[in-house]
C-alpha cells in the first residue's frame, strides 16, 4: 500500500496496551482491549483497529469512559443476564459479558447477555469468534451512533448496527459473518473520498433525503441507508435488521437507542433527554452439542461450505467468497508482512506516543 | 381487486380445516395448520395463505409428506432442543415447537428449538408471534426450495430463508419483522408478469449469472438475488443472512441444507443424495423480564417506535412504516371486508372443493 507503513502486529499491540494502561486500565483490561483492536486490523477491518485508539482516548480526556469499569449485573436467569457495562470500554465489557454467555450457554445450553452503559465495542466478529473454542455458535451485534435512515425517512435514526455470527466448522475454517445492516460503510466513502471519486447510487442519501453520489455527501449532513438501499429493493429488511439489533441492544439492555445513542466522536455532546445509559450490545452463545453431536454439527458444516465454494461463477468473478474468508486470509498475510498503516495514522500514533511517553 | 372474489375469512377457515381433514390430519392438527394460513392470508401475504393449499395437497398425493406426525424430541437441554417433525407439515410442526421454545423460556429465560424432517412453514411471522401473549420476543426462520444465488455464483444454493422477530410493544402495536432474506419476492415477480412488465436491475439474475430484467427470468432458469442485489450493493451481506439461517434450521438440525432443500413443488423430486431430514426451521422466544421489568421494556419500546413514526419523510412519501404495520392494517381491513382472492385460485379451491367433498 503506497503512502503506508507497516507495523509487526506485537508491536502495536503492545503499544495499544500501553496505551490504555496509561489512560488508567488494568494491565488485563488493556491487554484484553489491545487484542480486539488488533483483531480488527489484523482482520482487515483497518476503521476498527488502531485508528481508533484517537477516539477511544478522546472519550475518556472528556470524561466519557471508565477506564476501571467494575460490571454489574442487572438482572438474571439461568440463560440471560443483563449487564451494566459501568460506562468502560467495549473492548473491555463486551468480552466479558460473552465470557458470561458462553458460562450460561455450558450450563443450560445457551446464553444471552444484554449490556447497557459501555462504549463502543471494536469488531462484532471478535465477540461471537470467543464462543469457538468452546464448540458454540457465538451471536454479537451492537447499536452505534445515529449514521443510517430508515426507508422513507431523512433523518438519522439507527447506527449501522452489526451482526456477527461465528459457526466452528471441522475440517474448513470456521465460518465468520460480520457486518453491517447498511447498503455500505464509511470507511468506503472515504476511500472514495481520498480517490476524489463519486459514489455509487443507493449508498447513501443528501440531507433531504435525496439520493446522491457525492461521495462527501455524509459530511454534508447526508445519511447511510439501510442494506438493500430503497424500497424497490428491499431497503425495507435492512430497517427491520438494524431496528432489531437496536431494540435487541438497547430498548432490551437499557442503553440508549435510534437517535439517542450517544455519539463515538467525544467532541460531540450526547443528547439531554437520554433515554438510557451509553450505548448497548447483545452477545450470546450456543452449545452446538445441546442441538446434536459436535461431530454430526461440523461434518455437515464442511459439506455446506464445500458445496458453497463449488459453485460455479459468475461471468468476471473466481469463486463464492464464504463469511470470513477474507478476513482470516488477510491475518496470515499481516501476521507475516505486517500491518500496514495509512500516514495519517502513524502519524497520530506517534503523537499518541509522545503524549502518553510510550514507544511506537 | 378485479379479477377476484372476496371470502369471509371463518368462512375459508373452515373450509381449509375441513380440506386438511379430508387428507388425513387431526381436528386439532387442522385447526392449528388452518389459523397459520389464514393468518398469511389476513396479513396481506397472499403468496403465504390458501393459494399454497393445493400445494400441500400435491405433497400430501405424492406421499411426500404425513399427516398424522408425531413429533420426536431428539436432543434436549433445559433451554435447547432439537426435533424431528416426522415429516409433518410445517404448519403443524412448527408451532408446536415454538410451544416447546416458549416452556423453556418459562423455566429458564430463554428456549431456541431447531426442527428437522419438516415442510414449508407458512409465513414466519405467526410463530415469531406466538410469543408476544408471554411477553416474550419471539423468533422464527425457516429455510426453503433453492431459488436464490449467492454473491459471485450462478446456482441455486438457497431458499429465500425469511426471518421473523416479534416484540411486545406497550401502548403501540407489538412490532413484527419478518421478512426473505432476498431482495425480492417471487409473488412480486409475478404480479409483473401478470401485467408484462420488466423487472428492476437487482432482483434476479439470468442462468447464465448475468443481470437480466425479465421478469420471467426464474422460470427460464434465472435466480433470485440475495438482500443487496450485488456486491457493490453489499449483496453478501445478503448471503450472509441466508447461510446464517440454512445453517441454524438446518445443519443444526440435521435437516436438508442448501441445494438439498427437498422442493415444495410435488412434480419436482427431492435428490437422491439427501444430506438430512426433510426442511428444517429453527424457532426461539425470550422473556422480557428475563432482561428487564416488562413495563421498562415495553415504555422503552412505545418510544422508540414513536420517534420511528415521527421521523420527517423523504420527498414523495408520507412516513416511515414501522415492521408490522402494513400487516395490522391489512388485518383490520380484510377482517371487515373479507379476503380478496384471484380467480385462478377460486377456481383451484372450488375444485378442491369438489374433490374432497367440502363446502367452499
Amino acid at each position: 500500500m503506497a503512502n503506508a507503513q507497516s507495523f509487526d502486529y506485537q508491536r502495536l499491540r503492545t503499544f495499544t496496551t500501553k496505551v490504555l494502561e496509561a489512560i488508567g486500565h488494568s494491565h488485563e483490561d488493556a491487554l484484553l482491549a489491545s487484542d480486539v483492536l488488533l483483531t480488527a486490523d489484523l482482520r482487515g477491518i483497518d476503521s476498527h483497529g488502531v485508528a481508533r485508539l484517537r477516539g477511544y482516548i478522546n472519550l475518556w480526556k472528556a470524561n466519557r469512559m471508565n477506564p476501571q469499569p467494575k460490571l454489574k449485573i442487572e438482572h438474571e436467569t439461568p440463560s440471560t443476564a443483563t449487564i451494566d457495562g459501568d460506562n468502560g470500554l467495549g473492548l473491555v465489557v463486551a468480552p466479558k459479558a460473552m465470557q458470561i454467555a458462553i458460562e450460561k450457554a455450558k450450563n443450560v445450553g445457551c446464553g444471552f447477555v444484554a449490556i447497557n452503559n459501555s462504549n463502543h465495542f471494536g469488531i462484532a466478529g471478535y465477540h461471537a469468534m470467543m464462543a469457538l473454542p468452546h464448540d458454540m455458535i457465538g451471536f454479537a451485534s451492537t447499536n452505534a451512533t445515529p449514521t443510517t435512515a430508515p426507508t422513507f425517512a431523512k433523518q438519522k435514526m439507527l447506527g449501522t448496527n452489526p451482526i456477527a455470527v461465528a459457526f466452528p466448522a471441522g475440517k474448513q475454517p470456521d465460518l465468520v459473518a460480520d457486518f453491517a445492516t447498511t447498503a455500505t460503510a464509511v470507511g468506503k466513502l472515504e476511500i472514495l473520498q481520498r480517490k476524489g471519486e463519486d459514489a455509487p447510487q443507493g449508498w447513501i442519501q443528501d440531507k433531504d433525503g435525496n439520493p446522491t453520489t457525492d461521495s462527501f455527501g455524509l459530511k454534508k449532513g447526508g445519511m447511510l441507508l439501510p442494506l438493500g438501499s430503497d424500497r424497490e429493493h428491499s431497503s425495507h429488511k435492512g430497517f427491520c435488521l438494524g431496528s432489531i439489533v437496536d431494540i435487541m441492544c438497547a430498548v432490551l439492555s437499557g442503553a440508549n437507542y435510534g437517535p439517542w445513542v450517544p455519539p463515538f466522536l467525544a467532541f460531540l455532546q450526547p443528547r439531554e433527554d437520554l433515554v438510557g445509559k451509553g450505548i448497548g450490545h447483545f452477545v450470546g452463545a450456543m452449545r452446538v452439542d445441546a442441538f446434536r453431536p459436535v461431530d454430526d454439527f461440523k461434518k455437515n458444516l464442511d459439506i455446506w461450505i464445500e458445496a458453497m465454494r463449488k459453485c460455479e461463477p459468475t461471468p468476471g468473478h473466481d469463486h463464492v467468497i464464504i463469511p470470513g474468508d477474507p478476513e482470516r486470509e488477510m491475518t496470515a498475510e499481516r501476521m507475516k508482512s505486517g500491518i500496514p498503516l495509512l500516514m495519517p495514522v502513524v502519524e497520530d500514533l506517534q503523537d499518541i506516543a509522545k503524549t502518553f511517553n510510550v514507544e511506537l
